[in-house]
């Protein structure tokens, strides 16, 4: 059986790091998990990020920051750059772990990018989603959780002061932007985008995601999990 | 006036640099160029090459040849690097020359990803093809000229030697499909392509080019050149 590719979205702040970690203690200490290891069908439990998910992505990082800036880097040559990366994730890491039937739990994935790129940054949507497909092969993930956060709240959380200062202002416009960007893509793909209330303290976020996750692990294990 | 951009194609040892470079010469002791070149018409003769043609190209080349190999780099991740390389090419160097009016002569393009990423390795040709127009923005050269030569013969004339050993024999099957790519090409788009026989002599190959570029001249810049 095929694994599955779990997935955290959101602003800058809203709380992705935390939650992943979270649910990957809550899952192996949860009994129907543990059973799934136990038997094989879940081999592994792999945590992972985008970018820098692979060394090809650590050097392209590098190799971004290092670049001169008389010559600087275009924005599709950026956008290559970066599904060069995720390709890479895909093939390298998230395949052939999905492929062993293990499950991966990864910190952003192809919402980021339309959610910076396209709606924070303004290029092409349709440039972005061609360049998603054809890194990923169309993997998309089996379920991606939208941590809904207020763009300022997720700043200030961040960097853990209460107010921004006016330079954090005009950063705001944009992190409000992609913010904007996830509402549309949550709006769109309801069949694999949950919407879950960052707003609430972290023990509460984290019991929004386990209950959707108890729920999903009965439904996509029905044959291999007696039903309690 | 928008430039021109001319671009060699052709398998390995067919003369591309050979030929880029006397055409460059030519150009530059041509009494119409030296016109179009005194009137400030085509202000300036870029000669330039693909992969490598920026320093993005240069360092993505040393990571591409330093990458481990326990990790080896996908197909659809080498793509997307040289794609971003060619993004930042025609970004940093071609649009920016052609938009001044001037000429770029370019060694390898487009075609010889089809022809070698494609026909060769047995990539999928319509992503390569999705990738190139990413990466140029449609931009497909004025003028490709074809050094049509045979494989075998443009693999010994690399090695200076006569013949190939049983190595070179498998490599060669490898090339023997690269230029059924380029035939391929140069049938599909007769609009941009001109086929020129390079198994003749260095002198006999720089003729033709000459030949094509002297009715080019004419008709690109028929409003700036006295007819003659
Ligand atoms: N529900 C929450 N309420 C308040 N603070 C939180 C909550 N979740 C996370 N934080 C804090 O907010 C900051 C950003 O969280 P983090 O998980 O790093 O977000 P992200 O990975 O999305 O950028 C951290 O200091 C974290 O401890
Ligand atoms: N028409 C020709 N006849 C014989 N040898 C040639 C001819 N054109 C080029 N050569 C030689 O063949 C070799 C490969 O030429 P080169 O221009 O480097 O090809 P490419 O750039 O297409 O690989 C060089 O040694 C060059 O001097
Ligand atoms: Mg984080
Ligand atoms: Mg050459």
């Amino acid at each position: 059986m095929q694994g599955k590719l779990i997935v955290f979205e959101g602003v800058e702040g809203s709380g992705k790091s935390t939650q992943l970690a979270r649910l990957q203690h809550w899952l192996v200490a949860h009994s129907a998990f543990q059973k799934l290891q136990t038997a094989g069908i879940v081999p592994e439990l792999i945590v992972t990020r985008e970018p820098g998910g692979t060394n090809l992505g650590r050097s392209l990082r590098s190799l971004l920051l290092d670049h001169q800036p008389e010559t600087a880097l275009g924005a599709r040559a950026e956008l290559l750059l970066y599904a060069a990366d995720r390709a890479q994730h895909i093939e390298e890491v998230i395949c052939p772990a999905l492929q062993a039937g293990s499950w991966v739990l990864c910190d952003r994935f192809i919402d980021s990018t339309v959610a910076y790129q396209g709606y924070g940054r303004g290029l092409s949507l349709s440039l972005i989603e061609q360049l998603n497909d054809i890194a990923t092969e169309g993997i998309s993930g089996d379920l991606t959780f939208w941590l809904k956060l207020d763009a300022a709240q997720g700043l200030s959380r961040s960097r853990r002061r209460g107010s921004l200062d006016r330079m954090e202002q005009t950063h705001l416009e944009f992190h409000q932007q992609v913010q904007q960007g996830f509402e549309t893509l949550a709006e769109r793909h309801p069949e694999r985008i949950v919407t879950i209330d960052a707003a609430v303290t972290e023990d509460t976020v984290a019991q929004q995601i386990q209950t959707i996750m108890e729920q999903k692990l009965k439904t996509w294990y029905r044959k291999h999990l007696p039903i309690s």
